[in-house]
Formats: C-alpha cells, sequence, structure tokens
C-alpha cells in the first residue's frame, strides 16, 4: 500500500519535528486504546519528543492494564489544550475521544492512526489500514519513521495491543504477519507469559465468581442454535464486583460449540443492554441495528427498553432458528 | 546444537528410507500428542513412505481434535506389530507407550522424537530438544530432512500441536522461533481462527455448565495465597459430562490474580485426584511428589486417598500460606 507508506513517512516527520505531543483514543479504551498510546508515548520519549497521553474524562486505565509500563501517566484533559500535534490513535471518529476531543480540534496538526474500516478522514494526516490486526501494529510499523529502536516498553505496550486486539491470536486477523510482529515484539524485550497472565489470568475473585454465574446460566434457545445468559445489577452488587468485570463475560460464553450467535444480556433498572457474537456467517450487526444499536457483522449489541423476558421475546426470533 | 541438527538429519534419512513407518504417542495424548502424530503422518504421505498412527488400546482421540485432518487414522494397535521403522513422539519413555510399547520394541529402528526434559534415550535414534516449544514445533523442522514441502494437513496438524502446548501462545515457552514457526505454519495453510475455535471455542453445553459450577465453588485458603475448587463423579453423571470435559478445568481457575497456587479436585468414590498449578514461584511439584504424585515446577498432580475435607487438611498446610 504505497499511499500507506507515504503517509506513514509523513506522520513520522511530523511527529519527529513536533515541540509537544498529546495522544488520545477512544473512550472506554481497550487494550489495543491505551497499548497503542503507551506505545507511542515510549517511543515519542525515545525519540526526544515530549508528550502527554490523554485518558478521556470519566475514563480510567482498568485495573487490567496497570501493569503497563507508563499507565500512570494516562489522566484526564487538563489545563494542556493547546498542543502542536494531536494524535488520535484507535478511533475512527474525532467524536470517539470523548473529552479529549477539544484538544484535538485545538492542535496545530492533527494526526490520525486508525485501523477500523470505517475510519474517517478528520485529521491533517489520515494514516489508515484496515488490514493492520491492531493500532499497536501500526505503532509499532512506525518506529523506523521516527527514527526509534524498539525498547522493552514500547515492545510490551504494544505487544499487548497486538495481544488483545486478535482476542489472544484467535480471530481471523491473526495473518502470518500478526505472529511475525509478536515475535519483532518479543525479541525487543516483551514477555508474552507475563503479559498473558496480566491480561488474562489476573481476575478478581468477584470477577471469577460472576463468570461462574454466567456460565451456569447458559440457556439454550432457538432450537439449540443460538445461547444466551444474563447478569443484573444484584449480580454485581451480591458479588462485590464492579462493572468494567461484566465486560468480557461473552467471551466465556462463546465457549460453547455448536451454536450460530451467542447473547449476554447485561439488567439493569429498567433497561437491557445485550452484546452478542457470531459464531456462524450470522449477521448479528444487522439484528442489532434494527433493534438501535450497532456493530460488526460478528460482534454487536443494542439496548432494549424492559425486562430480560421482553428482551429475549424480541430478540430471538430474529437470530437463526427464530422463525419456523 | 549441532549434535540436534546431525540427529535430525539422521532421523529424516531413516524415515525416507523406511518401507513402512509406524508413529505413536503416549496415553492420554493431548495435542501435541495427536498433532505431531498426524502432521508427521501427513509429511510422510507427502514423502510417499507408508504410514499408520497408533492410539493405545483404551484411547481415543477426544472430540476436541476430531477436527485434524486424518483424526480418523488413529487407531489402537491390531496385527500391524513388527514395523520397519516406529517413531515415539512426545513421550519421554516407551513405557508411557501404552499399548503401543510393544510395537515400538519389536521394531526394526526405533526413532524417538521429544522435547521434554527428562527423556530417556531408549532409541536406536534420540532427536531431543528441549527448548522446543512442542514437539510439533520439533516434526516441523524435521520437513526439509524428509524432502518434504509443508502443506495445509501438515501445518494445521503441527499448528495444534504449537499451539496448545502453549497453552495458546501463553505459557513461557512462547519464544520468538514459538511466534515465528506459528507464522510459517500459517504460511503454510493453517488457520489460527479456526483452530482456535475448534480447540478452545467448541465446548458442549454440559462442560460449559461444569465450568459455571466450579468456578463457582472457587475458594480462598491459606490468607488468599491458594484457591481451590471441586467437582464431583455426581457432578459429572447429574450434567451429562464425560469425564474428560473435566480435564482443564483448572486453567479456569487459575485465571484468578493475586494467589500463588490453584488446586482442582476431582473427588471419586473413594478417592480425591488434584490438580495444581503454581502462579508464582512455588513448587507445586515438590508438594504433589511429597504426596506420591509427580509433575512439573508449576504443573503436578496426585491422587489422596480419602474425601474432598481431607484432601484439604492434608495438602494446604503444604502450600504457600498454610503455616503460620
Amino acid at each position: 500500500m504505497p499511499q500507506g507508506s507515504d503517509t506513514r513517512r509523513d506522520v513520522g516527520a511530523a511527529l519527529r519535528s513536533a515541540s509537544h505531543v498529546t495522544i488520545a483514543s477512544h473512550v472506554d479504551p481497550d487494550g489495543d486504546a491505551i497499548g497503542s498510546c503507551l506505545g507511542l508515548s515510549h517511543a515519542l520519549d525515545s525519540a526526544g519528543v515530549p508528550n502527554v497521553v490523554l485518558l478521556s474524562a470519566g475514563d480510567q486505565v482498568s485495573a487490567t492494564y496497570e501493569f503497563l509500563p507508563g499507565a500512570e501517566r494516562m489522566k484526564p484533559p487538563g489545563q494542556e489544550l493547546d498542543p502542536d500535534v494531536f494524535v488520535s490513535l484507535d478511533s475512527p471518529r474525532l467524536g470517539r475521544l470523548g473529552a479529549a476531543e477539544t484538544a484535538a480540534r485545538a492542535a496545530r496538526t492533527l494526526i490520525m492512526i486508525d485501523h477500523h474500516p470505517d475510519a474517517a478522514k478528520e485529521g491533517a494526516l489520515n494514516h489508515f489500514d484496515s488490514s493492520a490486526a491492531a493500532t499497536g501494529a501500526m505503532v509499532w510499523k512506525l518506529l523506523p519513521d521516527l527514527g526509534v529502536r524498539p525498547n522493552p516498553a514500547i515492545a510490551t505496550c504494544l505487544y499487548t495491543a497486538l495481544l488483545t486486539d486478535t482476542g489472544r491470536f484467535s480471530y481471523a486477523n491473526t495473518t502470518p504477519e500478526t505472529l511475525r510482529l509478536a515475535a519483532d515484539m518479543t525479541d525487543a524485550g516483551a514477555h508474552p507469559h507475563d503479559i498473558y497472565t496480566a491480561v488474562y489470568e489476573n481476575r478478581s475473585a468477584s470477577a471469577q465468581q460472576l463468570v461462574g454465574m454466567t456460565l451456569s446460566r447458559v440457556t439454550l434457545a432457538n432450537r439449540g442454535r443460538v445461547a444466551y445468559s444474563w447478569v443484573t445489577d444484584e449480580d454485581l452488587t451480591s458479588l462485590g464486583a464492579r462493572p468494567d468485570e461484566a465486560e468480557n463475560l461473552i467471551d466465556f460464553i462463546r465457549t460453547l460449540g455448536g451454536v450460530d450467535a451467542v447473547l449476554l444480556a447485561k439488567v439493569e433498572q429498567t433497561t437491557v443492554r445485550a452484546s452478542m457474537r457470531a459464531k456462524s456467517d450470522v449477521d448479528v450487526g444487522g439484528v442489532a441495528r434494527a433493534l438501535g444499536g450497532g456493530g460488526h457483522r460478528a460482534a454487536a449489541g443494542f439496548t432494549h427498553s424492559g425486562d430480560l423476558a421482553s428482551l429475549l421475546d424480541t430478540v430471538l426470533p430474529m437470530l437463526p432458528g427464530g422463525r419456523t
């Protein structure tokens, strides 16, 4: 992709000559958002470019990613609202930056780096590559353009980005290149075992009880083609679990074989938030959009006004096996 | 390791000139055992060398690995007890071959290929490499010596071996080389997403309920330094789960953070089989050996005569935090 390489060189030049760089990613930051922000921050440190990493107001680095070098750098926007260069990472639109959007729009030079297929060119420089497994992989490939050699801090942050955005090398974006980048990052000082343990084997006792409860409730519907489960606000309270500990519960439900789709319902006071994952070539994104939500073909969600029973009455007929 | 390369060349020569090859691995075959046997079988097919893969009597290919190309080839020993060349894969001792041991000892040329650190040289050719992440990785590196180019069947079987023996790229044996071999196998036609889904996201409903039940029971002991859970024969019966579906339950328990060791007890009629995993630098192998069992420093097990309560009374004082 020659255009991409050109843009990458321009991005590298703009960053190297910046007097100050502000880095931010989308609200509710995941491993790729946090990892790519911190990876770029460490790289700019190496290049001698002063930089800060903004977190959207109201967000915090989840406990899962506190092990990353530099995690303490991520802070909500303060007085630094007039940056020279602003880099938006892993965010397809500036509107997804939350409170950091103001700083982005105030910057002299705005750079967007993203791998989402629907990314909108809102920057002065837009480095987009939807074939990249993670935005962290794009940051890694930017290092030569920054004149920076990888170091363990950079490698650890970007390996974490790659690991989490490929579902620990399980999604279809796990290509030979993905695995070779992971190897290169490991050569540079990332420790796969330590990172895996920190991300996937560091659950709290209450979070683990929550998984157990969710799996015990898994119910087959639509003649065995759909599986669903649920957690309620009361469950979180009774187990002493934080809401963010319910985030990846659906990944446990999807370990069930033989179904076309899985659904997790998070039951709140008057609404239910539903997450869906396709396990065959089912378009759960279309179902979500029809119910006012959104997402991808294989991973989507929506919010339903009502209780669990009415949610199931609404959504199950729209999923495989739901109509005769 | 020049000696290893020499041996590998000798192994390749012996296999290419064989009139017939019998392949087998250890009893209770795991992903590396099955994957490396089938990978070598496909490679010998490509080399035009007739071959069979033996399964130990009483064993069967678990449903998890039935997706592997050639899985139907694996059969208990029949009349083929006088092989030209016999290859023992992933088995540190011939005694671990179960019913296939007889054929191994009757072979004109016996070859052992293994990555366990305690492998015993019982073959005419012993190709051992304890730095290999999986025996499947050793088979992959043998392909040039066999004059065989990788194909999708070989790559799928050996990627599965590598994936499972590295705990999906989570264990300390996940090195840059491990990840590059996985990349090469993917180039050759292994599909990481499909293989991951088949191995890790294809549980039966009863197996999933079993995970839920086990996680719901997780209990902290030894001032929070040890977590344990249990399943009983009655649990398996009531959920309709097969015994092999309880095999990797401990991997779910170990997702708990902040503990030094985890223990899963499988409660049978008059005995309890205990599995332990270290999460810090604890030698659970030493504890297991002291109780008549065995294993590695980080993964070990033993069988206790008595019930769950007496097991816990016995083992907990020997684990971290158990003595004041």
